[in-house]
């Protein structure tokens, strides 16, 4: 019976696991991870907050397990690609027939100085100090966040959430999740964090962390001072690749484990996935840095299906953005290219903005408005790109324009589709969010 | 300026008059309702509950009026199709370059005995029989609902919600939603309305209604007697064709007006949307008898593009399935083919059952189980169709699988496209309800 080791035991590994089992059912599975649970990454700011405690955030392994695939606590100190086995730090060797790296990434820690004060935090995938740093939270007034990408705005939304807290966020760029949205959806992110007492500073960096033992103060690039009981450090992430040289695989600081789309590395009988490994952006077909959980699964199952030989009838396409977040319960999500984006891409776009209500009549209780803003490129007409702003369906309807981005759909595929309505659960049959953005862009382009 | 006159006032007159001022606008547009206001059809159940008052359920004209048309409270009685004019009840005249008949359906009510008593309701577009209706209700203490469609099982559920109605749904086919719905998913719903205290017969038809003046009884076709202090027929409808043959066009008191996929008719010069117009079936490329809001405002819209010559590089998709309901504050929604329908159409396929949940971890307060069918095509494993139950997210995830449908998209499409997943809206990355589906057909087909 073959045998597949993958190292790590977080999204992707998971994905890949419970696909592999699934499609591939004669194959002995063997997992190592370090710590006997792993927390759902997204889930970790609501572990601080919404969630009783951090062990409410646990991933469950019940599936893979199930399914028949074998769990080690333990750590790989050594390849040895040639032989096709591995060497755990209990000094457990394994032979593989396929390797498959799924060992994430860590958190990105510039060279501040005062980095050495106690209580700056980074984000951990470890649930013990996920429990740890929400004791810190609770002990602490002044609590400072660096980086406003997904993580630092949710984390921020829910540390606020405990009374009597200062939290301020510094972000560098010019708006927090700047990334992910173009400016009129940024502030208005920015606009609840600010109504909910959230401090929130843009377009400065931070010089050095200031304190005696402990932190004490953040001084920012134009020598403002931000009072700091606690520092949270959300800055981004850099791929593991210290297995992938183990194994003498092509790898790059920046990119990760280099792998194709199906997550072949160098070496054919290793695959690597996840936050490790390297990603393809589906626009431009160049190297794509996004770290997502979501992405990370989705490559562990294309690992998987591929696994004994590709069955794709193409190569899968690159990664594209496809985001959603919720502040003090307000929805935000994205897809495709933002207009920043495809301004510095010189390519031409029209964009068209929409509003919509997510039940219909709009008199119904709880019925809520739904912002979009959807770009279009300028002569197919197929949809780049759209972000939206509403109730939690924006967190499925996104899903919906993820598909027609993947799918190069124009926006006369969108105006003539089938939809489904409800006056409980959807915008009213006139106005179907995809229909009205390329309704409007007929409109423009007329 | 060329003249484009649309004879009624409801979805689809609105879908076509919304999208038409903005695609063409050098157009004079006028369009002829009956009533000052029309009701937001699908919330017509909503107008007898949840909703204050029935005149919370105005589907509003602002945005035609705002961009230009007329509206005329008036009736046609004659159409001069040589002539290319109509003329009004008030005696006016009225010429046209194009004519657009949106009329609509009217209830189909089958020859029961004892039709003429009073309290024997049908479900009709009108704000001021719906006032009426209103009343009728609260003055009454036994409802009866005869046909247990969407309007059917939603008017039930929004009725028992007053206090001391006894309401009964009776139906002729195996369940209430068959049309929309395999066994497994129509129970769901039988059991809801069961649990909420509403009494569900099914498999069985009226043989008469009885009374003194008043409907009193129902009598079913097994000798049953329902008491009944009112009753409402919810059996279906069928397309108002009258309009049609006035202007010599051709018609099918079944289908309708007959249109092709643009809505023109067998005269060039009028077209035919919404429920008054014949359909083509996305499968089966034969009649379809859906009747519904959002396929009306989807051939409204349509129609509205292809007005003055064919823009659409191929004919527009067949109508397919697209549905949504909510009862009892639990969400059905189905698209594509049922696993009847396809037994029925001869069609090899294969079915997974999937079980989600719509947050992760699923610890987080108001986690909620989405349980889902789907169905796929035996050797091409194109996705057929799916059935959704489950929270207010499946209201629009439907949406998407609905876009999978009419895509054509494969189980591999499914398994490797990109998804956003989110703890607060989604289900966890590895658990996003159609790759769980294209797993679990995987599995099934390996």
């Amino acid at each position: 019976m073959k045998h597949v080791v993958v190292v790590g035991g977080g999204v992707a590994a998971k994905g890949f696991l419970s696909s592999a089992v699934a499609i591939h059912s004669d194959v002995k599975y063997t997992f190592i991870r370090k710590t006997e649970f792993g927390p759902v990454p997204c889930g970790i700011p609501y572990a601080f907050g919404t969630l009783d405690s951090p062990m409410d955030n646990i991933s469950p392994d019940t599936g893979i397990l199930k399914g028949g695939a074998e769990l080690i606590i333990d750590e790989v100190i050594e390849i040895d690609s040639k032989e096709k086995n591995i060497t755990l730090k209990s000094n457990k060797k394994l032979n593989y027939d396929k390797l498959v790296m799924a060992v994430g990434s860590e958190p990105i820690v510039p060279p501040f100085p005062g980095l050495e004060l106690e209580n700056i935090l980074t984000i951990e995938k470890d649930l013990n100090v996920v429990t740890k740093q929400k004791e810190i939270i609770k002990n602490s007034k002044n609590i400072v966040i660096v980086g406003g990408g997904f993580i630092g705005v949710e984390l921020a939304d829910e540390i606020k959430n405990f009374e009597g807290k200062n939290v301020t966020i510094i972000e560098l760029a010019r708006n927090v999740l700047s990334a992910a949205f173009d400016v009129k959806y940024c502030q208005a992110v920015e606009d609840i964090l600010k109504h909910k007492n959230i401090n929130v500073i843009t377009k400065l960096g931070v010089s050095e962390f200031k304190g005696n033992g402990k932190v004490e103060e953040v001084v920012l690039s134009n020598g403002q001072i931000v009072a700091a009981d606690m520092v949270f450090l959300s800055i981004g992430a850099k791929p593991l690749i210290k297995l992938g040289e183990m194994a003498g695989l092509e790898t790059n600081p920046r990119a990760g484990i280099i792998t194709d789309a199906y997550g072949y590395t160098s070496n054919s009988d290793i695959l690597a996935i996840g936050d490790c490994s390297s990603k393809i952006d589906f626009f431009s077909g160049k190297g794509s840095g996004i770290k997502l959980a979501s992405v990370a699964a989705r490559e562990g199952r294309i690992a998987a299906l591929n696994l004994f030989g590709k069955v794709m009838p193409e190569s899968p396409l690159g990664v594209t953005s496809l985001f959603s977040t919720c502040v003090h319960g307000e929805y935000f999500a994205a897809t495709g290219m933002t207009i920043e984006q495809l301004e510095k891409s010189n390519t031409l776009f029209n964009t068209v903005d929409i509003t919509t209500v997510d039940k219909h009549p709009t008199t119904l209780p709880n019925a809520k408005k739904i912002e979009g803003t959807f770009i279009f490129a300028k002569e197919t007409n197929i949809i780049l790109g759209a972000q939206l702003k509403g109730s939690v369906q924006v967190a499925e309807l996104i899903n919906f324009l993820g598909y027609a981005v993947q799918n190069k759909a124009s926006a006369y595929e969108l105006y003539t589709l089938n939809y489904a309505s409800h006056p409980m659960g959807t915008p009213s049959p006139n106005k179907t969010i995809a229909h009205m953005a390329a309704t409007a862009l007929l409109k423009k382009i007329k």
